[in-house]
């Protein structure tokens, strides 16, 4: 039986609760802790799998605690963004190895700081863009970096929502560019296969609730150095489902990932075809990318392979962000 | 916390190891012990998932031993198909709830014995028919009970395998039709709302090792009282994946379950567009029914529902087996 | 400019008026004669189209003048079935090359009658099994001619009417094995690669008024030499439009043709999604078909290549339509 | 029979052929005369279909001529753009009921001459964006007028051609955006339900031909007073087919034009499932919105309905590419 690695999970919302199961099912993870704010939720769910993970709220104390733990070896950070750098920071002087979902801090610098400890310490850190370890995407990946079809000219990703989040969340979220968009701007950048030299975002507010915190649809242009134009649009509410599409024009032919549909029935009648409906939410549009995010992290950790989500592109991502957000604001490209 | 159901599982072959990671991941279930031939391979994957399941070999000391537990509430039998028929009485016997994959025995004779056994003793007998658990079939059951495209005429059901079992496997099948094609049977049987009236049988050997022992496809008719016709083409080998297809026609439109992509890529050049593989093999395909039917046990053992496949049912595939092997035989249509 | 091949059609009904329109679009034929009961129909037809068409009435003398035109090199005859000989004879007998929509003739006898003229004067009798033209069709058939997926196995056929036609058709038709599945059995014999040796017919009715002269679903196995299965199912009435499917399934993978879909608009909403309806009639399912059996026609006449429908195959074609019939009385395979 | 109108065609390149060769099959239209560079091609069709049509040369003294042809009633002009404007000028002040490729000219001010005289001599100008009478497009407006998904919030529009066309061409093209990318901001501009507020061009030139004289990818944002975003991407190469896409996401939904595939045939085997390829060319991809677009007009000369393509439509597109042109210039957003 090869050693399963010790774990701390911190937060226990949706994302704590996909890491926990997968952890569970995952024979080479070991969740020895949970520190989250609903301590009882852990703690039934725990419970109800027989396990013997200990579960506590999220005072300082409980955390050096968990943090002093031997049998721990990484930490899975997927608490409220604001909470982040803390943890990132004490997990990594704790000699933890850090999954840390994104973003790992809201601004650059100090998201570039939580890197350059992790590099002193030889410690890793890995910030969770699932969506790169979606077999879909990965494959599509694979294909434009063995130039399959040729050179890539143009990168067209969207990313809707069913429907909205409340709008408590909205008003926290920083904005949907960091809080949603940023998910397809690492696409972007992971899969253009050149620096980005500028970035324009036009943006609407349908909804007028929303309208007086945040916008609900961007579209997002990137120019990239070697040509290749990425258009992103991102919405938060579009109905039918959760919609996620990437099309990836090269000059030899089209690489296209369409949404995933939840089962295999047709319904034709006089009046109309009829086809499934497509997945409805991240956690189960994505649940390979999590599963398989986690297996990454555990090989990182195990020295099996370098992590495909580095330094350097985390920070491009970040510094995108942030050019998105002045381009918003002065209605106007802004170059890099 | 809901109280879990203690389980035992024999056989820990291909299907008893399905059943054992659905277990895993259920919190209504808890697997106390495995009976079975490979006690390693179970050792192993107990521990490798840290969980305290005993694991022994089979040894009616052993058996009687785990029949005897009184945590175990019920057992799931998917060991080799000559040893259901002991185990299946032994626990019935023992006061245990009984989940045994198809076929319960070989013959209808001992098939109806066990089935009155249950009946005595007030305990459950559940086949393993997980096919009409998978969401797009129990969909389309539910379509044709409500009569939402008018009646059912015609019922089409194909199945086939990427490759062919091993010689070993083929040799103590007993044959395609109760090895393979009983789970057409048991679909053509559960969706055509009507009784049998007849059964045909045509069959084809392609593969010369095979062929010296039994066909490699059969095509199987079969009418109803209602008119209604059902047409199964079931074979070992189709190379590209694990074909799984059934088209219900009413008289106002179709159903149509198609095969499963294993992901979203699209990937188009000037010579070609090609879109994903389906499944490759019933443990993929399946996934969901397999879940669900573990869930469904456990409904029927806390009495949440009455079981959805009958002692009526399976004898009846029983014997439309048995009609189908005689009509192999005789070259014509045999009548029920 | 190429020279014009000088046509005649005798009938114009549906398929008339089809094979019309395929000439007058076609830089290869020139339609001198329409001979037809609805003579004014074709008047106006011709008229609104400014060509110089002649249109007459089926009178005896009619049809010996225009078969004695010498700018008619050949005739294409779509007038109702019980005419079909007279016309084909008397056509041959004036040296024509003839087209003759199925059945030649309804049954083997005359058939081979008619063919056995046509090779004594040395001219063509081109039977109209348009389907073999389809794209679609074509080029499956060219894969199983290159065994580019290996061996073939199983060849599954599907067709289904919209809705069933007139009373009144049905009553003249001769039984929907001559005609309509008739098609299917031509599919089936070009595609199978080896000689039939048994046809078994299962047929029911649901439709009371139908039932009383004819079935409404057969469902036809046909056992070929080679070990090959063709299972057929043929209905009238399917509600939903024009279903026509083949599947061949190969030792090395599947071919499979569906049905088409009329346009290429989605529509997702929160409720469903939406695909296009598929052709509704066999004119717009065949519409290529019908305009490159012209072309083949043309071809064959001018020398350019052989018939691909040949004598044999027809008289094939015939023969299981007629143990199809046998079969379907005597509820028994029937032996070839 | 109802009389045929009059035609005149203008220019017998690939519209021409095709606009011709609609009138043939149409019983409401009588080519009468072709005026055009290559005569002998328009001569030898004419011939190879036995029709009267007369065929002449480009001279003013021919044009004059035909423009004088009483039994002339509307003229098609599908001459290079450097002609449009004479000729429609000719042909409104001769009385003739015009269509025109697009764009009528290749400005403002000129196009809306055109529109002028038309108005003044009670004659109708009708410009050929025939995209709007493709089933799938005229549906999806129907749906978006109905208000079937609720609101419309972001419209994307994706062309791109197999291949480039002839350097030779891309040099008197005036640019992608009035050649080619004019035809997507027609469709954004009939779709968005309200008017445009500024325009964005951002493009790429990759092949090195190309980029002496024009780009060959666009991607072309337009924001609308209704707050919906149009995103039009547009290029010259993509290889696989004639890629063209549309989907308007709403607040309730979606609506998705896909490409259209040329049969319907699969083949699947161990190493690929391959699906049929897409339409290589407008030609075929557009076969009826051309056909039509032709009956449109036809229905507009006899006061059947009103264009559906106005004046002030025509002009809006045409403002909203001489805005992009200068985006692309200024590298900025241009308000209108």
């Amino acid at each position: 039986m090869a050693a399963r690695v010790g774990l701390a999970i911190f937060g226990f919302g949706n994302m704590g609760k996909i890491h926990f199961k997968n952890c569970m099912i995952s024979p080479r993870a070991d969740v020895r802790w949970i520190v989250c704010l609903n301590v009882n939720d852990a703690k039934s769910m725990a419970e109800s799998y027989n396990l013997q993970t200990k579960c506590l709220s999220t005072d300082e104390a409980n955390i050096d605690n968990v943090l002093n733990d031997k049998s721990v070896k990484a930490v899975i950070i997927c608490s409220p963004t604001d909470t982040h750098e803390n943890l990132v920071i004490k997990a990594l002087e704790a000699d933890k190895d850090v999954f840390c979902e994104k973003p790992i801090t809201p601004d650059f610098k100090s998201t570039a700081q939580c890197y350059e400890l992790a590099e002193e310490r030889h410690k890793i850190l890995l910030c969770g863009f699932q969506r790169r370890f979606d077999p879909s995407f990965s494959q599509l990946h694979d294909n434009l970096q063995n130039k399959a079809l040729g050179n890539l000219r143009l990168l067209k990703i969207s990313s809707h929502d069913l429907a909205p989040p409340p709008l408590q969340y909205i008003k926290a979220s920083g904005g949907i560019l960091s809080d949603s968009t940023i998910h397809d701007i690492d696409m972007s950048s992971w899969l253009a296969g050149s620096k980005p030299t500028s970035i324009y975002v036009q943006s609407s507010a349908f909804d007028k609730d929303i309208a007086k915190h945040d916008c609900d649809l961007v579209v997002v242009t990137i120019m990239f150095n070697n040509g290749v134009i990425s258009v992103i649009d991102n919405g938060r509410q579009v109905s039918y489902g959760y919609h996620q599409k990437l099309e990836a024009l090269c000059d030899k032919g089209v690489l296209n990932v369409t949404n995933r549909r939840v089962d295999q029935l047709e319904v034709s009648s006089a009046e109309q075809s009829v086809i499934p409906s497509i997945d409805q939410h991240y956690s189960t549009r994505y649940t390979d990318a999590y599963r398989l995010i986690l297996d990454h992290f555990i090989d990182v950790i195990q020295g099996k392979c370098e992590p495909i989500i580095t330094k350097d592109h985390v920070l491009q991502v970040n510094k995108l962000v942030e050019a998105g957000k002045k381009s918003q604001t002065l209605k106007t490209p802004v170059y890099l």
